[in-house]
């Protein structure tokens, strides 16, 4: 019933086979397919409420009111909530991001996530997964995966509207997903990015001599990935995933001008990971538009992998996350 | 006449278009075109003697015996040479490496150039700069390049015995040329190369997906560079030359494993030439096989672009080179 308040949490999720390039801007429809891992320890709680008396969306993000960009954006993305629910009735939303830090990492994924569910209760309407996940996936490319939990596979869709543009978890052993571990190691001093995620995916698609072969790469890498998981090979899967985001940043780089995300620091943390590596430590790394670097890691290895990436020099914040539940009624 | 020595000095270029990828590798073949700047403040100085009473070749590098890996390159090489003088005749070779620092900086370039000239007068030949430089690339692919001064253009070639695969010099206007500088910055720990570039080329060609992509663009960027040049336009030039090096760099970061050459401080130096161009100071970046930064410019900026690289934490030495003459004899 409208007018009722409706809370919802939603996790992050990471790539592990890259999402980076549009084929339709307007409809926010990928170049590729992409999977990924949500991850429990970044999550975002987001309360809809529709309100006769509102005579326009109002906004806060982590309780302060969120910025005039933020509410456009929004506001636009509720208007197809209101489609659906035949209602012209405008929203109080409130979401705050539980992250362990505020360094920057990406909560647009749990961020549209979260608020798919919570303004589509708010409304009244009770969508399945596919539907919200396309929901999602029109606020943010990579919300459309979080609405589910632990690894999920992101289709590219082939029709023209998108709407078979969707994610679906993907079937796997409970206890392999349970052993996953990711390790967040944060690249301090906290500049501001230099590109935003939608601008520099649109500039490399246009200046980067490497960026048709960077999506043409991700039909194999997304095989090698669900045969990997199909597997419960974590080195298959660790060398696809370290494999997809130097790839991803390699098409970046090659943008004209570059669109280079890394700094000094990232590049300590990569070398750390192949030390890792060649002291037998499954360890595997993948980096997203930000300087931050995410090791892949098991169970048994996370506290080795943390310390590691906590003694790298720039390392400013280290966090263990595990695989975390779809989206949920908060 | 054979027996005589006979000395000859070549100088080092840097590749403004990268070569990064063969398509026949006995023969020593590039895969595509490249296009370099010789420059004046890397030289080797060798000197070659063919000796009926030497049973193999001796080879002494900056006044120490050349290791076994050396003499043997250099006999194959030899070889060639002997088969067009129609000689067997052993030879005693000494090569001294002019270079700023022993920081790694490649010397083959300007080592197998000033062998080709010491070694076919010393064998009693009088080859032109076309024989030269084929010769000189059978030792290494850049030194080709090295037999002409200024700014030169190395040809893929088509014939399947690549006799048409060597370098030409590029008519440029003279004071064109003698206002370009580049700013060599080395990065230092002078941490081992972690892969040769032959190999790594190889592992490239063969692993990265990015990698025909970066070949196919190589082409547009020649003709780019060319045109810059015929115009006099360093800005051009400069946008080329920083996007061919990423767009090598890419296809390199894109193998699998990842054939990365970069250090923290190699970003770090990134970093300040966007800043100096922020401030409007004409400096562009490119980088080899290895973790240094060279900055192309112009005189007059000279000195202010290798005061910002001497300033970048983790640079150990900066040297502003000229264009230098080709291969001659010393």
């Amino acid at each position: 019933m409208i007018g009722r308040p409706f809370t919802a949490r939603a996790c992050a999720n990471i790539a592990l086979v890259k999402y980076w390039g549009k084929r339709d801007g307007v409809r926010n429809l990928p170049a590729a397919g992409s999977l990924s891992l949500t991850l429990d320890a970044l999550t975002t709680v987001t309360t809809v409420r529709f309100d006769p008396a509102l005579a326009a969306d109002a906004m806060t993000l982590d309780g302060a009111a969120a910025s005039a960009k933020v509410l456009a954006r929004t506001t636009t993305w509720l208007d197809r909530v209101r489609e659906l629910a035949g209602v012209t009735t405008r929203a109080a939303i409130d979401s705050v991001n539980h992250f362990p830090t505020a360094s920057g990492l990406a909560s647009s994924a749990s961020g549209f996530a979260a608020l798919a569910l919570a303004a589509t209760r708010a409304a009244g309407l009770d969508l399945d997964g596919a539907a919200l996940s396309r929901l999602a996936r029109l606020g943010s490319g990579s919300a459309a995966r979080s609405i589910y939990g632990g690894l999920v596979r992101m289709h590219a869709g082939a029709r023209v509207d998108g709407d078979d543009a969707i994610a679906t978890p993907i079937a796997a052993a409970p206890a392999f997903v349970a052993d996953l571990r990711m390790i967040i190691a944060e690249v301090g001093g906290g500049a501001p990015k230099t590109h935003g995620s939608r601008d520099a995916m649109d500039h490399c698609a246009a200046t980067s001599p490497l960026y048709a072969a960077w999506v043409a790469c991700l039909d194999g890498d997304l095989r090698a990935a669900e045969a990997a998981i199909a597997a419960g090979d974590l080195e298959a899967l660790g060398a696809v995933t370290e494999g997809s985001a130097l790839a991803m940043h390699a098409a970046a780089i090659a943008s004209r001008p570059t669109v280079l995300y890394w700094q000094p620091a990232t590049l300590a943390a990569l070398a750390a990971v192949r030390e890792l590596r060649g002291r037998g430590v499954g360890a595997w790394a993948t980096m997203d538009a930000g300087p931050h670097v995410k090791v892949l890691t098991r169970a048994g290895d996370g506290a080795a992998v943390a310390a590691a990436m906590a003694a790298v020099p720039g390392v400013t914040a280290v966090t263990t996350a595990t695989a975390g539940p779809g989206v949920e009624p908060a």
